[in-house]
């Protein structure tokens, strides 16, 4: 069976019969008594709720969390939104699906990203950086590192949480780290580039995304910046004569980029580059999440909902007249 | 009388005549119980101290701090500094003298930052930002905050401290924001360029730079966010219909640059557009601080000395072989 | 339509038929599948739910938050607590209903509060100063300002948050200081009383109290400190010779009287009366806050619920015997 | 001998023979090798550095810090201050000296500060507190406490750091609070008034007194706090019939009297009194370090020096014309 | 009647009838409008909740919380947990039921604790020391100190919250302790092992456990730090010649075992014994919480929920094969 | 040249000859002009100040910080401290000396030590992680780790601050830690020994201990938490079939060793042997630096100096009397 409607096109009154992922399931009893299921229902475009009334212990036995399921119901209005009352779950069988309809995806295009990307590692002149960025991202991306690196996202809720998000937000901070490498006097262009390329490869590890978005046991144990840090530094010492001084200050910028002890960084930034990649990642972020706020606005809304990340509502900056 | 020598081309075993900037004047008296004259002389190339041993009493009474004086001395050696042993103190007279000997000035010219500031306010399109801006930043700079706006430096101590530093910083920043408005989609460019070049025109008032830089009283008790958003927002009441709404959003990204409550913001960024002013702001002047940490290596150092700004000590990036 | 039963005095089992403010309006779904509204019903004794079982989309659109309704309706309990059972609601119609009748009120009457202000600005000798409280505080209360100032609440929830209570805080804060003045040396009580009677004049365009309290644009992008100054800088610039330094020390006052930069002060208070107000106003703010505590405390209890204002539970001071 | 010169009348050029109260003692070398006593001589008028170049080894063996000591000298300035040339030094004989003319007394007398604190003993109604309070008081002040409490300062060196400081600050603390139960609806006046009396009555053990200001063992291992509740605690016990109730109210208003946990308070106040009481005593503290900063102000200075107890330089108020 | 079946044993499906704990009581309406109640039903093995759909207003007077009560229901499942539906509750009459069926207890026995507290007690060589400990922990706990020490919880809800939670704790403090004292060179281990059983005995005061945990007055308005250290005190004060300064540096340990002014101590660790007791008191707290949470982790997890004492997630150590 | 003279046995009036590390070197001026050397001289029992009045330019030339040098002079007191007056200073020629002579040293010897490690080593049942461990800890210690991990010191001036300092914090640690693997339930022993001796081998990179303490530049970098986990990381790597958990789980226990992010952890322990190692790390190196100041305390004195590591005065629980 294949996707063929997507949940931001699902409307009130509509009979669907279509392929989600199970975001989530748990099993609730109605004040009345009588037990039913709560549904997560995700595809690429977003999410909503769906409740199985009837049969819905034996139904809840079907599946888990994060399979591709068919799912069989009728759409109506609760609170404002959509839901679905489901009618029947089947575990999808057959092929396996392509978890790219099923989990949101950058909306600039991993080949596009990608090709940027390359381009960024080209820039670069110093032939010790050239080298370890063409091993950590080859073209074609044939490495389990390169393959992850395209496809996880950015963060599992705050920012870039989508697939294909690490990318985005890579190749955004390098681009903006080129700019500044011409701006400012006294930069190492070439470091401050390959620092921002390598700088979030940790998450490769530190991120599950093969379902819905969460930790991996060496994520929560170690952190991307450990995990990006000790990956840098086995493949500096798998190309010959990589000097080690440059090693030392490409881990440094990996460990050192979230800026204060507080924020998880073991090594406060005490290069002129960490120091300019430092802010720009965290700029970056928040510019993210901040056009994520905006897009998840209310309707007719100017202001956000409280965010979390940024601890405050945000503002679209349009006035009533 | 000309200023002729300057203080970093003058060496141990010189006699000199000339004139100095005095950045502090204090009565000491040795352990033998004779009083003597401590002296911090400036001019634009740096600092040194000189030492009145003899008629100290006396010639102490002469002059005050910040005016300019003649001195005459010998020039030895202390604790591996140059020291002027000094013979005579006179207040300079005749002609008033030009300050820019005498304090330090932006290495990249007054004149050549003064054009990128007014290219910056052409490319602003919005006409009512535009108004602003030209009320602001005219050309030439014939009101007094235009031409406190050409002398300011951007701090006390922190950063871009000397002549011409408030409009280095404000060009350097206006121009990244220019980037990333073309980088990040959403974002108002003309706002956050406007809000850029004006972010710090309070410190004209915050600050008093006709001699050693200092706070003024109006900067102590008010401060140049308050002392900005102020200035602003009278002149935008002295523009015809400038939109009540778009004062507000420069006020709020005026108020909230500093980022956080803690340093001295009293409202956080709320809108795009002061988000990314608060991150560039701020990145500019760390990488002005950064630079000048370099600058002032001990000779042959490779890390900076403790660095009250950045809380640590800063690495050149240079490994020893 | 008049007015005629109040909250405090709706009791269980009464058919009603009467005006409210409506504080919030929710569509929501029962776990049978049907829509039904959620209803706050507001007057100036307190509030209480309502919910609409029947043609609740019907009649949700009928009106929005803050309008005044006519709702009809049975009363019944629910957790403790009285809620109407709502039959109809249709928009208020005819002549404009008295806001008093809705929100809730300073139980200290604006006038008398008024009169106590005005005695205020009458012990005020300082020519200047009382020029500008004048300006501020005309009587009879022409100005928008003046009337916006008897109106306003002290805040949206924290304290003061009834109408009036800008007033009502703004008194107590300056007869306090009046005390203070005479208590302790050294102290300029004109600019004391008068520092205290405009601290917090900028709320009067922070908040927004025509319905239930909010802030404005303005007073999220701005905040009170800021607004406050800034219209006393105004004022004082359209009265002839208002001394400079006056001015200063007036504005130091309004921007430092939330002590610490974390509170949203972007200076400390740095004069004598600036301190002094600091302190005032802050224990005036919570002195009102814990009595209001103690009106909500839960019949018989002795310990209030949890106070998201002082982050503790607080007591009322009497033991179990 | 008698003590006939006092420091703030001693001048440049004066030959003195006089009793003095050493503050310290400290043995240098000078640049040419030869050892000299440095000293810091006092009296209730304030203090000078003296220093004796000759025999200084011999004649720093006569005496102790906290001695009283006969000093003869010749006055000269140093740095723009007075200092003694010491030519002999002898430690006092004969009667034991008043303290109080070399240490510095509160200039609102003790008789009359003790005479307000009565009044206010006076002014509590509730009998069980106003046993306690005459326990803790007695008139004449015959108890050691008693005694304690009329001398010891309020603080090493913050505030109220001379003799009847405690006394000062407790009478002024109480009076406000006076004047707040009658402001205030809801406040328990005389349980206000006696936690103000008591708060700080563990200071009389925290603090040595009988020469240069020091803290005891007790003093740094327990604290003023835990100290004076605990000693208010044991005096409670002893008056028959002494309500728990009360008690726990009046310990609470002395543990919590420093306002958060990390200023000292294990609890942080709980009722309007504690409430009340806190922000009383800081702003009384406050008041008072202001005022001392602005007579330690250099001459015609309008801003102060760094001020340790404020973290920021405290202004004058007055404007440069 | 007596209590037969136990929470953990109870299974969906079962008729019971038997003897609980009230853990809480709160009246409901159902979404159709019907009021119903919500019980917490507990015993020493855990807790489960309680329904009563029928009647639920009368049988609502018959009991308050912390009433041990006969509950008549039939067991069913709810969000995949057991709960009841009740038919009927009655308030156990007759003969006092024991406490210990119904609250949580100590799994290492009360006298097992016991004896290895007296075992600790009698390993104290100084005579001092010896007699405060014998006072205060009898052999047999014939006072009311000693008879709440065995039964008083370590906490209320953060750490050995169950019945001899307190002696658990302080046995387990001591144990270390007494290793310590030997692993260490300078500790005095009598004074080490004598503050690590009495640290906590102010929580007999604080903390009312005779039905659910929850805190004393006198524990919210003082705590146990002052609580044990004013008793500690008392004791002393009634053993002859007790030396001063012993007494001084146990409540210094008592005052202090919190470690840090922001945790609630007044003062820090000052003395090496006090430092070490600091970290082994704040250890043994954090080891029986993460027990707790391994105990408490859902079935087949090897992460626990967010827990709120640790601020994170906690590992149980096993990977995913 | 033999060193025959130490530090902590010379005494004023000696002529002394002898071989000293050099601490530090100073050039300076005296008050008088004329330039002089300042020298800290060290050896294995202390340091004492040097100064060379004549021929100081000449002389500082020879020799650098960190050389050994042969220094003549005769001992004189300077403010209550020994000083030398130096003659002459020549670098020391022929076989390199013992530089055992020249820095501190433990005291409980480094072969004692060892062999408490080599027995902790073997206590450890667990096949893999003693495979580690003697991979790290080989007997002999012919590696270069090994070799360096029994110098080094155990941090640059806060604790454990001499030759085998790092080993003898480690034993220490290890040691309590087997301790506890014994007295708490639930803890894997083996894993906890393990993490023990491990948690601090990044020092071995992070300190240069061949002269005067420093950090290396890896070490001000990256820091010891990575540089230990990454070694760690190494070595499991080269152990066949090491479990990648246990790896995990021993570099959890190094990177998160410090407790906090602010602590510079990037991660909080979260696994009960991480939460335990963190306490037992913390406590020892306290009780170090406590016992260290209390040998420190001036004579006679009962309390310490003000002490930076706990930001607090020390008692040595020695009272007057």
């Amino acid at each position: 069976m294949l996707k063929t409607r997507y949940v931001k096109d699902i409307k009130e009154g509509e009979q669907i019969r279509d392929l989600f992922l199970v975001g989530n399931k748990t099993q609730l009893v109605s004040n009345a008594g009588k037990p039913y299921l709560n549904l997560i229902l995700r595809d690429r475009t977003g999410q909503l709720e769906g409740r199985v009334w009837d049969r819905a212990e034996e139904i809840g036995k079907r599946f888990e969390r994060d399979d591709i399921v068919e799912v069989t119901g009728s759409v109506l209005q609760y609170q404002g939104r959509i839901q679905v009352k489901v009618h029947d779950v089947q575990k999808a069988t057959g092929l396996p699906p392509d978890l790219g309809n099923f989990l949101p995806v950058t909306r600039k295009g991993i080949e596009p990203l990608w090709n940027q990307l390359r381009e960024l590692v080209k820039s670069v002149k110093d032939a010790d950086l050239r080298k370890l960025l063409e091993a950590v991202f080859p073209d074609p991306p044939e490495t389990e590192t390169a393959r992850g690196f395209r496809q996880a996202p950015g963060g599992k809720t705050m920012h870039h949480d989508y697939i294909g998000g690490l990318l985005e937000h890579t190749v955004s901070v390098a681009l903006i780290c080129r700019f500044l490498a011409a701006h400012y006097e006294g930069v190492d262009g070439d470091l401050l580039v390959a620092g921002a390329l390598l700088h979030d490869v940790g998450k490769v590890e530190e991120l599950a995304y093969e379902g819905t978005f969460d930790y991996t046991d060496e994520g929560r144990l170690l952190g991307h910046l450990y995990l990006g840090a000790e990956r840098i530094s086995r493949i500096c010492g798998e190309i010959p004569e990589f000097p080690a001084g440059k090693a030392t200050l490409l881990k440094h910028m990996i460990l050192s980029h979230h800026g204060e002890l507080s924020f998880g960084s073991p090594k406060r930034p005490k290069t002129l580059e960490a120091v300019l990649l430092h802010f720009v990642e965290n700029m970056d972020a928040k510019a993210n999440a901040f056009a994520e706020a905006m897009e998840d606005l209310r309707e007719g809304a100017r202001w956000s909902d409280y965010n979390r990340m940024f601890d405050r509502y945000l503002f679209s900056g349009r006035f009533e007249k």
